[in-house]
């Protein structure tokens, strides 16, 4: 428990995401008052850093920017302007070891953009992924790559099981189970890049539990489910499609006939609890990991609840040293693979 | 309305799936029964034959097989023992002409691999593709490959979605809406392969309606989605394996109190219309395109009413004449590509 004696400090991008400041600002002094040793520099256009500064919460630090990266801005203009935004100061104050995180419920796209450029990957590391925990059976799974490396090699999607090792650990002795995603379970089935990379973890001192389906991620057999970003993308959002459509299915149901309506009613305090249970914004925050730094992206809709989950995310991240700890595993393990 | 006029014919392989002639002997009396225009050959062991020869119905005609092909069988046991196999005869009545399809609960390998060497692939196909209609907020969404092609070409996803629109057409002038999966709605996004396929089809006189993400296939936006059998795969089976996990929390929290429980009686029958309309059975039977003859593979634990579904999708697929249809699309708009 000695790293939580120290203090953590966290920049959080006031702007990108659908609400601005009226989500950050309230939920970082959420934020503050849950974790009594935080502090966060909240990094906003000249109106919002005033707004804040009404406040005057003695750990809010609040840092001006120059201006807003669009939510649909292209890399190159990205990387044109990104410098003076909210996210591009936000990653400079990590950059130059000011804070050991940020947070931001910008565009994947800019997020990675500016993180490779201002931060760079960890030593050993081609392409930061990002992940993100999706409900489970048993709690939650966490899926990586959602979409940053739409080709990967077998070494990548070791480094994505890794990497996603690490984070899911608890504590020193916790091994999460990890599954690589496939078309069956058998040893001949499947892309040759994932078969490669089936034969390369096995020989690692993870918990790999071999090749997994995608309906093993929903039973909760595994916490880290690793595949390409492509399909990883696929996977998120159809599943977030399908999830938005049962819902709806279930409310017009709840709703077709007076007794349906009756029983409706009876049942709401049990189903309230299902779907906070299942809620998604108790999973929000999704870390892009292999950077020199904690990096969490907030869905751009998250609400106050969700985003003060993303930045405890980071939070966690940063108490347990995620960077540092990926760097240290990629070269023992690799270190041990090239013997 | 000609096309009913005439017989279909299809072969029905007793076997394969979990519960063989107890379902499909059932289920092919029900089809019968539904159709009167159709014949069925139903495919099997001797004592499945002599249990099926006591219904003795006028357009059941009785075949005999040697064997039964194992569910986990390899590709290359497959082919060596297929021949004599339930599916290998059912293959074989495709083969000479005495029928116009076939329905089997047996494994996709087993199904792809004698299709292949039995049927063969369409001109100009250069393989075929597994196709499965998924429940949609407006009906139901096709989407292929899954799994059958795990690495495909531009050229292939453009066939996918010539297959797919061919099957999908209710009549001469309906323009299923076809979408290819990507990481993002933009041009600029995801896989060389995809955005070359994407040119291609903006050039065809397809209803074409561009890139779609993974929630646009549950919010009924396209008919037809195409991707690769590796992501088609996982989107497959994660949302089977969501949709389960959903309706048992949803079950439990109707159970866990008398208050709930009330709630949930009220509502069964609302809910039990919502089940039913979203019931995976009622999309049972998923064509393997791109082959000379109209092969249907059922769910391996598809019950009586799933498997009368599937013989029902292949006897509008024969009747249709959907091999021939996708033979001639195929090499009309590839002849005008090449201009």
């Amino acid at each position: 428990m000695k790293e939580a004696a120290t203090t953590t400090l966290l920049a959080l991008d006031a702007h990108g995401g659908d609400y601005g400041p009226d989500v950050t600002l309230p939920a970082a002094l959420d934020a503050l008052e849950l974790e009594p040793r935080l502090e966060l520099a909240l990094v906003g256009l000249p109106e919002a850093i005033s707004e804040a500064a009404k406040v005057d919460h003695p750990r809010l630090r609040l840092i001006e920017a120059d201006s807003v990266l669009a939510g649909d801005a292209r890399p190159v203009a990205i990387l044109r302007q990104g410098a003076g935004s909210s996210l591009g100061r936000a990653m400079e104050l990590v950059a130059q070891g000011n804070v050991q995180g940020c947070v931001s419920a910008g565009s994947t796209v800019a997020l990675m953009a500016l993180a490779v450029k201002q931060l760079g990957p960890l030593r050993g590391i081609h392409r930061p992924a990002l992940m993100s925990a999706i409900p489970s059976a048993d709690g939650s799974t966490s899926v990586l790559d959602l979409g940053a490396n739409l080709n990967v090699d077998a070494r990548q999607l070791v480094q994505f099981a890794i990497m996603g090792s690490v984070v899911r650990e608890t504590d020193e002795r916790s091994m999460p189970r990890i599954g690589l995603l496939n078309v069956g379970h058998e040893e001949t089935k499947g892309r040759t890049v994932v078969r490669e990379a089936h034969e390369r973890l096995r020989e690692l001192p993870l918990n790999y539990v071999g090749f997994i389906e995608g309906h093993d991620i929903f039973a909760g057999r595994v916490e880290v489910a690793v595949c390409d970003g492509f399909s990883g993308n696929l996977l998120l959002k159809s599943s977030e499609g399908l999830a938005r459509m049962l819902f709806e299915e279930l409310r017009a149901s709840l709703n077709s006939s007076p007794r349906a309506r009756l029983g409706g009613w009876l049942a709401r305090p049990a189903l309230q609890d299902m779907l906070a249970r299942l809620d998604p914004g108790k999973h929000n925050g999704a870390p892009l990991l292999g950077l020199r730094g904690v990096v969490v992206k907030s869905h751009g809709n998250a609400d106050r609840a969700a985003m003060v989950h993303a930045i405890l995310e980071a939070v966690n991240e940063a108490r347990r040293q995620v960077p540092g700890r990926i760097e240290a595993r990629i070269e023992q393990y690799e270190a041990g693979e090239s013997n």
